[in-house]
C-alpha cells in the first residue's frame, strides 16, 4: 500500500514553518502561540480526514477513524507536537504526522480496520516549558495527579491550566485515551546506533531504567597561596578522580549501560580558594534492573571508597529511579515481522530517552518504531533524518497497524 | 625592652569588639561605618602617643613619631584594619596594632631613633568590597590610578570615593607614604607551615608569584540516554581528567608550588545531556620566576596534549600574572638578626598571599614578618595565633626597627 509522500512532506513543512528561530531550530514550546497554531492545523486535517476529533482534560488531542467492529478497541498511533527552545523539525512531530498519513492512506486506499484508529498528539512530553516531561502521558497513566500537573509553573508563573485554558484546549476527561488494544509510537532514535550500524529501522523493545544521584563531597576551603598541597582536603580533586573512576566502571557494564555527570561545581566557587565543597550529579541508564542496581552499587562504593582515601566527608541522595521498561512482546513481534515483511534491514533497540509510550506501557499494550537519527543528533536544529527513511517508518507502521488489527 | 601587653591586648579587643558576626567573625568592610569606627580609634591612640596623624587622598592613616635625625627618611610599620566579611580577629589589625605598640613602647621607654617612624593603616587591602585588593597601597606604588581607584562601585553602586567622602578620611595626596628608609609589615601567616613545623617566627623573604589561566574545552553536548560512551566527546570527563594529571605535575616541583582550580563548570548544566563544555580556573603559584614560567608551560602542554587524544577543543586564556617579589636582602637579614638575638625558633618563609608590602616592596625597601597561624585558618573565625607568639612578633619588630635605624 503506498502513502502519500507529497502530503507527509507538505504536512511536516507546515506545522515546522510556524515558528522557527534564527538557528533553524523549532520553537513550539508547549501551551504557546506556536503550539496551539501547530494544534488548529493538525485539527482541521484530522476534520479533513473525516476524524472524531477528541479533547481530553489535560488538552491531549485525539483523532478516530471509526472501525468496522463496534466492540473492538482502539488502535493508537501518537507522539508529541511540542518541542525544546531550538529543537530539530523531528522529534515528537515525526510520530503525529506518521500516525496521521498512515491512517489517510488507509482511508485513501479504502481500508477499514476492525479496530478504531485513533492519531494522539499529547501535550508537553518535552518538559521544557512545565517540568517534567511527559506530563499529560503521565496523568493518562495514572503517575502524576491531574490538579498537580494544572498547577505546575513556567518560568513566568504561568500555570499549566492557564495557558491550557487561553489557548482553548481544555477538555473532557472522559476523552483520555486510558482503554485501547494497542498504542503505538514512531520517533526518531535520537542517538546514532541505527545510522552508524547502516540499519534502516529500529524495532523498539523498551526503554533504559535510569538512575539519578546527587553527590556532595565536603572537604575544607583554604587559602589557594598559603596552603600547602600536602595541606589540603580539595574536594573537588576528589570529585574529578571519583567521576573518572566511575564512568571507567560503568565502562565495563558494555551497552547500552550510559553514565553521565551533567552539572558541576565547587564552593565558595572563587579562583583564589581551594574548593572546600564540590557537587556532581549523575545519570546512569541500563535496560537490565539487576545490571542497573548492581552498577548504583558499585557507583556508591567506588565515591565512598574514593572519599574515604582522601579524609573527605560525602553525602549521595537519589534523585531519581525509574525501573527499565519492556514493551508488549506481542506489539514487537508485529513490529519486526512489518519490517521483515518490507525486507529492511532493521534491528532491536532500546530507547535512552524517554518518551510519552514508556507512561502508556503502563495502562495499553504499547510498542515503538524508531528510524534513524544522522548522527544521533537531536533537540537541536541539526537534527535530521534521510527522507526514506521517514517514509519507511510510515510504511512499517501501517503494516502494523493492520497486523495488530487482525490478530 | 619590654613591650605593654595588656595595652597591645586592650586594643586589639576594643577595634575586635566594633562588628562581630553571629559567628563570632570580625566584620569591618573598607569604608563601611565598622572601619570609620576603628580608624576613629586608632588616631585617637595615634594622638595620645604624641603622633603626627596624616591622612593620603586614597583615606590611608599614617601617624608619625619624630625621629632625632632631621634629614633621615621614616621607617613605616604597617598593614590594614579592613577585614573580610565574618574574618579573622588577626589578618590585618594584627600589623597596625604591632607597629603601634612598638612605637609606644620605644616612646615609654624614651627611646628615640634617628629616622622618624610613622604607622600606617593601608585603605581596602582585602578587596572584599571594592576590588581588586590592596587598592591603597596599589596607588601609592604606581599600580593603580587612582582616579580609577574613586570610581570602583561596592556592589550596591557606591563607589570608592563617595565612601571615603561620608566617613570623612579623604586626606591630601602629599601625604602619599612613598619615601622611606624601609617599610615593615608584621603579619599572621595565614598558612599552616610555622605552627605545623613548630616554629615561633617566619623570616618573610618574598611572596609567591601567581599565573591565573582560565580553561574552557568544548567536546559535544549529547542526550545522556541516547548517546553510547563511545560516541561522546564529554567536556567534562575531559576536564576532571586534565585537572588531575596538572594537579600531579605540580606535586612534583615540591613546595612552595600550588595549584588550585576553584571554579568548575559544565554546560549546558542539565543532568541528562552529556557537557559539551567544561571551564575551570587555574591559580598557580611559585616563589621561582623561572619555575613558574616552566610550570605554566607543563600544565598548558598537559591541558593540550589530553584535549587532544579525546578530540576536543581547548581555549586557554591567562587572566592573571604577578611575578614572584623578593623583599630587600638588608631588611630580611634585619628581621633575621631580631629573630636570633630573641633565640626565636624561626624560619625564612615565603607568603603565598598578597599584601601592602608586595606592592611597597616597588619603591621602598620592604619586608615582611609572620607570625603562626594555628592550624594555617584565615579569612574565618577560627583565625588565631598564640598569644605569646602575638607578642614575640612585636618584639622581633622593635628589635628590627633599631637594627635598620642604626644602619
Amino acid at each position: 500500500m503506498k502513502i502519500n509522500e507529497e502530503r507527509l512532506q507538505q504536512r511536516l513543512d507546515a506545522i515546522n514553518s510556524i515558528a522557527v528561530t534564527d538557528q533553524k531550530g523549532m520553537m513550539r514550546l508547549a501551551l504557546t502561540d506556536a503550539d496551539k497554531t501547530a494544534r488548529d492545523l493538525l485539527k482541521s486535517w484530522m476534520e479533513e480526514a473525516g476524524m472524531e476529533v477528541r479533547i481530553d482534560d489535560m488538552g491531549t488531542m485525539m483523532g478516530y477513524l471509526p472501525g468496522s467492529d463496534p466492540s473492538a478497541l482502539p488502535i493508537g498511533i501518537g507522539s508529541h507536537m511540542d518541542t525544546q527552545p531550538n529543537g530539530g523539525k523531528f522529534d515528537g512531530l515525526y510520530g503525529v504526522m506518521a500516525g496521521l498519513e498512515a491512517l489517510c492512506a488507509l482511508k485513501d486506499n479504502n481500508v477499514v480496520t476492525k479496530s478504531p484508529l485513533a492519531i494522539i498528539n499529547w501535550t508537553n512530553e518535552e518538559g521544557a516549558r512545565f517540568v517534567p516531561p511527559m506530563l499529560a502521558s503521565g496523568v493518562v497513566a495514572g503517575n502524576f495527579d491531574a490538579e498537580w500537573v494544572y498547577s505546575i509553573k513556567d518560568k513566568d508563573g504561568l500555570t499549566y491550566l492557564d495557558e491550557l485554558e487561553r489557548i482553548g484546549y481544555v477538555g473532557d476527561k472522559a476523552n483520555r485515551f486510558t482503554k485501547a488494544k494497542a498504542y503505538l509510537e514512531p520517533h526518531i532514535e535520537q542517538g546514532p546506533i541505527l545510522d552508524e550500524e547502516g540499519y534502516e529501522f529500529g524495532i523498539v523493545t523498551g526503554a533504559l531504567g535510569i538512575t539519578g544521584l546527587d553527590i556532595t563531597i565536603t572537604g575544607e576551603a583554604n587559602h589557594a597561596g598559603t596552603t600547602p598541597m600536602r595541606n589540603r582536603k580539595d574536594a573537588l580533586m576528589v570529585a574529578a578522580d571519583a567521576m573518572l573512576k566511575i564512568r571507567e566502571k560503568v565502562l565495563e557494564y558494555g551497552d547500552p549501560a550510559v553514565i553521565t555527570m551533567g552539572i558541576v561545581s565547587a564552593k565558595p566557587a572563587s579562583k583564589n580558594i581551594v574548593p572546600g565543597e564540590a557537587y556532581f550529579s549523575i545519570d546512569m541508564r541500563h535496560d537490565n534492573d539487576d545490571a542497573l542496581t548492581k552498577m548504583e552499587q558499585d557507583v556508591r562504593a567506588i565515591i565512598e571508597k574514593v572519599c574515604m582515601e582522601n579524609e573527605v566527608s560525602v553525602n549521595i541522595e537519589r534523585y531519581w529511579r525509574a525501573d527499565p521498561v519492556h514493551f508488549d512482546s506481542d506489539i514487537i513481534d508485529a513490529v519486526e515481522n512489518s519490517a521483515g515483511k518490507l525486507n529492511l534491514k532493521a534491528r532491536k533497540i532500546t530507547s535512552g530517552a524517554g518518551h510519552d509510550a514508556v507512561f502508556i506501557n503502563r495502562i495499553i499494550p504499547t510498542g515503538m518504531l524508531f528510524v534513524p537519527s544522522i548522527k544521533g543528533m537531536s533537540h537541536c536544529p541539526e537534527e535530521e533524518t534521510k527522507w526514506e527513511d521517514v517514509v519507511t517508518g510510515v510504511q512499517v507502521l501501517v503494516e502494523t497497524i493492520l497486523q495488530i488489527d487482525e490478530k
